[in-house]
């Protein structure tokens, strides 16, 4: 029996029926060229003959003298935990996404490990999806990067066993066991975790409201507007996702400037503008959005390690490169505080790794006067092509949490040579979410047009088209695969790669985190 | 806004994420023979025409002044509460049951009216399944299957609007508006909800308890043995149902002097002993079931209107004569009291409506010394074959609640000539609940051979094969389907079975159920 930390006992605390606490990723796959109509059902046999689990995927919750403790589940039962599903007809990304907009709104059983794993055949061209959803108590979002990346492998060969029979090696309940903590232990750790949490956020958050409103007038990022996303929420989601190409986003930058986050950033905000602007409910005041920074590399403690910043998305202005300009100077301003600040880690592990809870913890008028409007994540993922059974990785798409006063969230994977967008929102507080993806179409091509850039692109497109249009399902350079391929003789493949793969998938995911995330 | 009455408020109160508080419907279906592979599109697209929801698929549940109200949702979503999905491959009864197993442990979104809809596509051989989900509070048992009736018509030509479209004129939510209650009212409300749920359930249960103990010591149902079924439960349910010819179990009655009820509770009793037994957890004292009886036709006031009796099962008995033979005492003993008892319908309407809560609440040790040790009900339904947009109905399966101390219901529901039987268990308490469907099967045998009758049925088979082998899809009588299209004539169809079908449907709800519920 392993004690949660503070931060991770939170995500338990906090959750209620209307705010559950819980992260997944939508994964789309084409399968092998040579993949009869047998491929799916060989598939889910094989793997569920994987029918014991690996830490952290065999432990359960359970509540001892007022703290939390994981417990390794002894009657685990994998049928409950890897579900089967199929897309009624036509089984376009729309049902995909109806579907996982319903099966994110559903808690998940507390008396069994925190984790569900959906197979989801049916859509066009034989194509399939994964959804895994795992509680935020478990992992953060970078480790749960981490873990999906360890589910796949570099090349079309290799067989690997499902995320549940891999074990997570620095994952907290991976630690030797030790005896059960005396009763003044528990009580030290429970002042520990209540100076850690609360005191922590309100005095955390304070030094930077207060660093920032003494700096500059321009950026300030701390007198969030109202807006309708900072609301209590419903039970019930909505879930959206498109993915861009990463050279565009890398154009614009180049052009304008600006990091590749930045530009992230401005394209949210252009597609928040919009959104606002339909609805008529545009503050003068520009949004702030927090956005988490992953401390992953800084430390090597595993769970969830994350510190934040605070930036200013300038969606009262119109013009797009000016509202670009006012969100690089804000997250400038932000980050040089972010690097000034004392105690970094200890703080970041303290308040923000529970980002989602700070709003309502810390202001009990979070309607009137937000600290921020809602949270952006850029979640950096793998840059090469990945493999599940031989099928390729598609498209990668992140789906976080929704909390009370904080009803949008937006999620942002990186995977190969794409960004996947992933919006999920309260379905009652933030109606015709879908729309926000004609709108962050719209506001790339909105600076791609105001730099003289990505003219090659097609015109606007009216709502309608837009939101019908499926992705191209080719989102993998051929260039790449055919490298790897060259690299690694097929004959030698599989027992480097059994090897070497893990090292190579966790290398290519550690490479990118920090430069990005910092960017 | 119309205040909820205390019973229909309970359900709300109670609810946990344990302990979810909804009904539902499993049917299955054959569309037309002349049906296409447009025939579900155009029926979802003619379902999703009907925007509007009317009382009580229209509204929600709002608590003010510690008092719940039924509110229209002005911002009703069909999209929300009418739900598309599919078997995935091969899509046999065994994928049903695993998806309903699923969904039935969802909670539902309390900002929405209590509903969901689900049509599910992907049966073999083109048939299809719906699965309607209602809360209890909005609800009960025998309201429900009058839903679900109004839902159909008596033949294959009329087209009726979906569900949520059709107005149930009796329901409480559909009384005439009148002024919100004043201060003083609702403190009165709530005081007699006070004194008509708790002490209510208290004292009308020590009633039965004390003149039962007085009486005959053979039909002793108030010493309740401890079973694996009265622990608190989790979040995760199984769904298992299968359908039997009601003519078997008429046959069983008639050779052995019993009425239906009573062998249906026979069946039960004999396969709850082989599962206790096959676990080696067969208590020494018989089990004890607490048994709904409706009072509908009695009263007119719509809503949560049922009484109970308490049977003993007569589990500790091997010979399976001998074992319905304690049945029939124990419930013609039951049926006694209750004729007897004073002020029925009050201690109907206080005690016994909020069946499923009222072990939890009334001791603080369900789990050493229950009151029963389960719930079998046995839900009336229609005689005459039904059909939904020319689709034939071929099977009707109740869900019901599993609750902390009562992890295992079994209701039953007739239709035409076959009793569908429902099994719902908390999935953690109840392991291998799929067996009951084999062991159901076996009880039937067992009194079939005990009484030298019904030789002409399949011998006992192994357990394997039972579970796999799928319910036969002919389920309604030619005859009965012949002589309903001579009587009405087609041409003449459209007509007078718009103005008489809701007649003959409730009509014929209404015949069998105090027959049934009191036999």
């Amino acid at each position: 029996m392993q004690a949660l930390s503070p931060t991770d006992s939170a995500f338990l605390w906090m959750e209620t029926r209307n705010q559950p606490m819980h992260v997944a990723g939508l994964n789309i796959y084409t399968p092998p060229a040579d993949a009869g109509p047998d491929y799916l059902p060989k598939l889910l046999a094989e793997w569920g003959k994987h029918l014991q689990a690996q830490p952290p995927f065999n432990v359960r919750p359970v509540l001892k003298f007022g703290m939390w403790y994981w417990e390794e589940d002894k009657e685990f039962e994998l049928d409950y935990h890897f579900r089967h599903l199929a897309l009624p007809q036509p089984g376009r990304i729309r049902e995909l996404l109806a579907l996982v907009s319903r099966v994110h709104g559903n808690l998940m059983d507390r008396n069994r490990p925190l984790w569900e794993a959906y197979l989801i055949e049916g859509l066009p061209g034989g194509r399939f999806a994964t959804y895994i959803k795992i509680h935020h108590a478990l992992v953060d979002g970078v480790t749960g990067a981490k873990m999906m990346a360890n589910g796949h492998s570099l090349n079309a060969e290799e067989r690997r066993p499902p995320l549940w029979a891999q074990m997570l090696a620095k994952h907290p309940t991976n630690r030797p066991k030790r005896a059960p903590p005396s009763l003044m232990e528990q009580l030290a750790a429970a002042a520990r975790a209540g100076r850690d949490i609360l005191p922590g956020i309100g005095s955390g958050l304070w030094d930077i409201v207060r660093s920032g409103s003494a700096h500059d007038a321009s950026a300030l990022p701390f007198q969030a507007p109202p807006t309708p996303f900072n609301v209590e929420i419903s039970g019930s989601r909505r879930f959206a996702s498109q993915s861009y190409a990463l050279s565009r986003l890398k154009h614009i930058g180049q052009a304008a400037g600006a990091t590749v986050n930045d530009v992230t950033l401005a394209i949210c905000a252009g597609a928040l503008r919009e959104y606002l602007l339909v609805q008529n409910k545009l503050p003068k005041k520009p949004l702030v959005a927090m956005v988490p920074v992953s401390l992953h590399g800084e430390t090597d403690a595993g769970g969830n390690q994350v510190s934040l910043l605070l930036a200013s998305l300038g969606t009262h202005i119109a013009d797009p490169l000016k509202r670009l300009k006012h969100i690089v100077a804000s997250t400038t301003e932000a980050k040089n505080k972010l690097t000034k600040m004392p105690r970094l880690q200890k703080l970041a592990y303290g308040i923000t790794s529970i980002s989602p809870l700070a709003a309502g913890m810390v202001t009990g008028s979070a309607e009137k006067h937000p600290l921020f409007n809602l949270v952006i994540s850029n979640v950096p993922g793998p840059k090469d092509t990945l493999y599940l059974d031989g099928s390729r990785l598609d498209e990668v798409y992140p789906v976080s949490i929704p909390t009370h006063y904080l009803a949008l969230n937006i999620t942002i994977s990186g995977y190969g040579d794409r960004l996947g967008f992933g919006y999920i929102a309260c379905r009652r507080s933030v109606p015709t979410l879908q729309r926000m993806l004609d709108y962050t179409h719209n506001a790339i091509l909105e600076l791609e047009t105001a730099l003289g850039i990505g003219h090659h692109h097609a015109a606007v497109p009216t709502p309608r088209a837009a939101k019908s249009a499926k992705p191209a399902t080719t989102r993998v350079p051929k260039k790449t695969a055919k490298a790897v391929a060259k690299l690694v003789p097929v004959k030698t493949v599989k027992r480097a790669v059994a090897k070497t793969a893990a090292k190579a998938v966790s290398k290519a995911l550690t490479r990118a985190p920090r430069k990005r995330a910092a960017a």
